[in-house]
């Protein structure tokens, strides 16, 4: 969780090679099977003994609830974005199941800044987010593409009528 | 809701272009509010009023709620695969913002087949998932990469050391 009164940072102020990391989110069984009944009911990932006969060898999380716990743990981080994260979409790759009992956190880095041509008032942000178990093993490999808002201009300029 | 006696899927049972669509899944304000409270408590996720307010223009599902219903929706359908939908990624892209209300469905196409090369066992299948309100507009496109198994070999060889 991070204060209210965290900078909020803007497309200028983001550098290729910056660096954030996450708070930590511990996943239970129950919440495995909960977000499995709801959204991936697949055996392998709502019933112990099924799952052990499955290709995952046990119960392990939908890649789906380890993306959404992702987002969770981006969102509550103190890397505040001005207008909040906003995904255009991404590249996901996951690398090893979530298994109940892990504590993921999130290391990213910003990897590509592309200001808009069309739009001066926003650029095209690259985040690489990797979401990472207690022993620091890689579950989940995210390329984040995001939409922030740059500065409003500081000369005395009157706005663009372009938008 | 497929019937449990749909036939199941091998990689070698696919073609590409292959095509398949789901059944429909309607999304409510209410559950839109839910998944937000728990993956994505953004203010454009949570509340109408703040929506209204920010980029988005209203209330709409976290990307990764559609993500998620896309998940369901593919799981549930007739297009059965023999070790059920495993994914190892993909690709995804958020065209337009679920709404309150919207009726989603995903139309999938078969658009690579890659046998493993280390692994006779299985293959590496890229599907394009796009899906769609219920104005047939495209709210996102997700190129998945299954691991889906080969059938046994029908030779009378025995079966290979290398596994």
């Amino acid at each position: 969780m991070s204060s209210n009164d965290t900078p909020r940072l803007y497309f200028d102020d983001l550098r290729v090679g910056q660096r954030a990391r996450t708070g930590e989110y511990r996943v239970s069984a129950e919440q495995i099977k909960a977000f499995a009944a709801e959204f991936d009911p697949q055996p392998f990932h709502l019933d112990e003994t099924a799952a052990r006969a499955s290709v995952l060898g046990g119960l392990s999380a939908s890649g789906w609830h380890t993306a959404a716990i992702t987002m969770r743990l981006i969102v509550d981080s103190d890397f505040k974005l001005a207008a909040g994260v906003v995904g255009l979409g991404g590249e996901v790759n996951w690398l090893q199941p979530t298994r109940p009992g892990d504590v993921l956190h999130v290391e990213s880095e910003v990897i590509e800044l592309a200001p808009s041509r069309s739009r001066p008032d926003r650029g095209l942000v690259k985040i690489r987010n990797e979401t990472r178990n207690e022993r620091n093993e890689l579950v989940q490999v995210l390329i984040a593409k995001l939409l922030v808002p740059r500065r409003v201009p500081q000369s005395g300029l009157p706005p663009s009528s372009s938008g």
